[in-house]
Formats: structure tokens, C-alpha cells, sequence
């Protein structure tokens, strides 16, 4: 761990690093399927789901598309998913509450203690693509204790545009250096720091499933490499 | 309690509804005051503190001021009362550690454990001109359980313009009549109503101190009136 300036406030990236977004959306939609009977591999579909997210947010944030919130994007893709995997007869209720269920994600084991114990020491917010109300949603449901909800909402600009990052600075009254953005993936922690952040990266080598394995290796150019929460919170000292 | 459509969320007026700015500005500048060998009627000095923020508000408001937080409001009503009250002597770090006063008060009697309970059935937000980063402090250091910190700020219109009430429900994804505005001011009250929210009057008769009644009439347009948080939640069922 490398000398640095105190930190006041760590900002979490949420999808992946906090929660276990592909068990809970798993886990949803088979107990939906069974009471549908729909033959559905869900583990493959929740992955298109995600794999969707990704471009659809590119084309917001190239502007090809107004700005849209990631429930709206996830709506989206639902809808087309809802088409290739022929799943019919769902009414606009049906397909709201489905969509929803990204606000219905649980937390990795340590997400909750490990927050817990951070949280004595230092200002935790959340600084995710996700919208306002899907995070506040999730943080009842899965009882994250977060100070203060931050979204790529509030700044209308996704990350990794440095716009999300600074604003949650800004809003937090504090300077770049003394937040730091903690998230399993490099690009998102490389952005933050690009605009002053201090970055921990945490792994989380179950983000995809078993069946892919994704780049944990750690990297000195981070303030901190930790392997969960509590990992992140003795080498902060709490 | 005239009838009403769920309510799925409550959004708190926070200076004076939620927290005894008086006592506890009167508290620290006090404390401040005897370090510092200073005789002033602390009393004073914290009802002009406030009193400029209301003018200070409007123009911004008017657009006669650009958009400032009420940090920034705050500051420059007590740069205009350290001269008024001739105390010099002060550091920057002095006077930014004096300004934050306004993140380090302390709820009424009944609002830690009132909101604990009425966070059981539901989203508990604050909606404050209250910038971010006080509302965040404070609610760590007087341990107030919201679970999503909303601001005027974020709209960047102070209330009562619409645009902050609309913001609320939005940002929680609500239908307006799906929220609750709690205050103890019944123009912040109207002003939520004329949007489409509900609306609870929660009377804080010591708000201005003993010398000073506000207005505790209730009024059957609000669909609730209480006397604390506690009685709100009994009426709301929880």
C-alpha cells in the first residue's frame, strides 16, 4: 500500500462488487420460470441480460440515445429477451416487476459486515450506473448501510465519463483525493483515479460464475488490492 | 386523516422538522464562545445565522446569485456576522470548522427512534435545501437512518420551486401522490401539494425557541397532522 493522503469517503461500485447481481437475477428468474413453466437456461439469459447493458449504455453515452436510466435500459433489453427466448402472455405489471429484480440483488457474504465495519471509520456512498431508486431499493432489500446514495443519475453522465467520479466528489465536499472508489473492475478504478480518486481494488472471482474467470490479478498502481471487505478494511485500519 | 392513495416513500424537511438547528447551533457557538473568551448572545447570533438564510435563498432563487450551496450561504451570512459581531482572530480553518456547525446537529427528542420506526414500512429520504455533504454529515453524526439523501442541490432549485419536489419522486421513482413531504412549515407543505405529493405537518413548537410560537394550528387539507414522529407513524400504521 502505497503513502497517501486521508481519505474521508469510499465509493462503492455496486454491480458486481458489492452485490452478486448474476446468483440473485439466477435465482429470480428460475423461481419465476418454474411457477411459469418456461424452459429457460437462466444462467444464460441472465448473462445476455447483462452483456446487453454494456452497449446499450455506449449508445447514451455516445448520445445516439437520450438519457436514459438503467432501469429503462434494462427494460429494454428485457423486452428483446422477452422475444428471442419466446417467453409470451406477460402483462405490463409482469414485465415491470421482472424488470425490478435488479433492485432485488443481494450482497456477496462480507458486503454486509464489511460495510458495517467501514462504515465506523469513514463516509460510504455508492457511486453506481444504477439509478437512485434502484439503489435505494436494493440497499433496503439487501440492508447495505450506505450514508448517502450517488449515482451516474445525478451527474447524467456514465461511468466511466470522469463527469461521474467528480461529482461525487463534489457532492461529498471534498477534494478527489480524499474519496476512494472501490471496485472489482480496472477500467472503472483507472477512470476514477485519472480524475484524482484514490482506487481499491477488490476481487470478486465469482462476478461472471464458474465458468469465467475474471482478471483478479492485483496492481500496485491501485492505493489498495484487497480480496473482500474486511481484506479492504484491516489495510485501511479499521 | 382523509383518505389517500400508498404511500411508498416519506421526504423530510430536515432544519427544524428533523433537527433542533437553534439548540444546537446555540450549543456549540456557546462552547466556541468560552474558549475563545468571547461575550455574545449566542441566542442572537444563531437566529441571525438564520434569519439571512432565507433572503440569502431568494436571490439565488431570483437568479440575482448564481447557484450556491447552503455551505456557501451559510459561510457568507457569518463572514457578515463575525464583522457585525466585531470577532476576529479567526483562521480560515477557524471559520470552515464554525461554518459546519450546520453538519453537527442533533435531532429532537423523538427523531432517531420515530424514523427508525417509520423506516420499517418505508423509504425514509431527506428533502432539504441542505446540501449533500451537510445532509450526509450530519446524519452520520446525529445518527439519522435515512435511506437516500435527497437535496435541493441536486436539482439545483431550492425549495419551494416545484422542480425540487418533482425531483424527489423521480429520483425514487414514485408517482408525486406515492409521496409523503413531513415538515413542520406549511408553505414547504403547499408547495409539495401544489406537485401532487401528501403532505404530514409535524408541529415543532420549541423550532425558534421559547419566545417565539410558530404556527401549530392544524389544517385538514394536510393528510396528516402530528405532534412528533412517533405520532406520525401511529397514524400512518406502523
Amino acid at each position: 500500500m502505497q503513502s497517501r493522503p486521508p481519505v474521508r469517503a469510499l465509493v462503492f461500485d455496486v454491480f458486481g462488487t458489492v452485490v452478486d447481481w448474476r446468483g440473485s437475477i439466477i435465482r429470480e428468474c428460475r423461481a419465476l420460470g418454474k411457477s411459469r413453466k418456461l424452459a429457460v437456461d437462466w444462467a444464460a439469459f441472465a448473462d445476455a441480460w447483462r452483456a446487453g447493458y454494456r452497449p446499450a449504455m455506449a449508445r447514451v453515452r455516445s448520445g445516439e440515445l437520450p438519457w436514459m436510466s438503467i432501469d429503462q435500459l434494462h427494460r429494454m433489453i428485457l423486452d428483446e429477451l422477452l422475444v428471442k427466448y419466446s417467453i409470451t402472455g406477460l402483462s405490463e405489471a409482469d414485465k415491470d416487476h421482472w424488470n425490478r429484480v435488479w433492485h432485488r440483488l443481494t450482497g456477496w457474504p462480507d458486503a454486509v459486515a464489511g460495510l458495517t465495519r467501514l462504515r465506523s471509520r469513514y463516509i460510504l456512498a455508492t457511486l453506481s450506473n444504477g439509478n437512485v431508486a434502484l439503489l435505494t431499493n436494493m440497499a433496503k432489500y439487501a440492508g447495505l448501510p450506505w450514508d448517502c446514495i450517488l449515482s451516474a443519475e445525478l451527474a447524467r453522465h456514465y461511468k466511466p465519463d470522469p463527469e461521474t467520479y467528480q461529482m461525487a466528489a463534489d457532492l461529498l465536499g471534498l477534494r478527489p483525493e480524499q474519496v476512494m472508489m472501490v471496485a472489482a473492475h480496472k477500467g472503472d478504478l483507472r477512470a476514477a483515479q485519472a480524475v484524482g480518486l484514490q482506487a481499491a481494488f477488490v476481487t470478486r472471482p465469482m462476478e461472471f460464475g464458474p465458468e469465467r474467470t475474471p482478471d483478479l490479478t492485483p496492481d500496485p498502481a491501485f492505493t489498495i488490492n484487497a480480496v473482500d471487505f474486511h481484506d479492504l478494511a484491516a489495510q485501511l485500519g479499521v
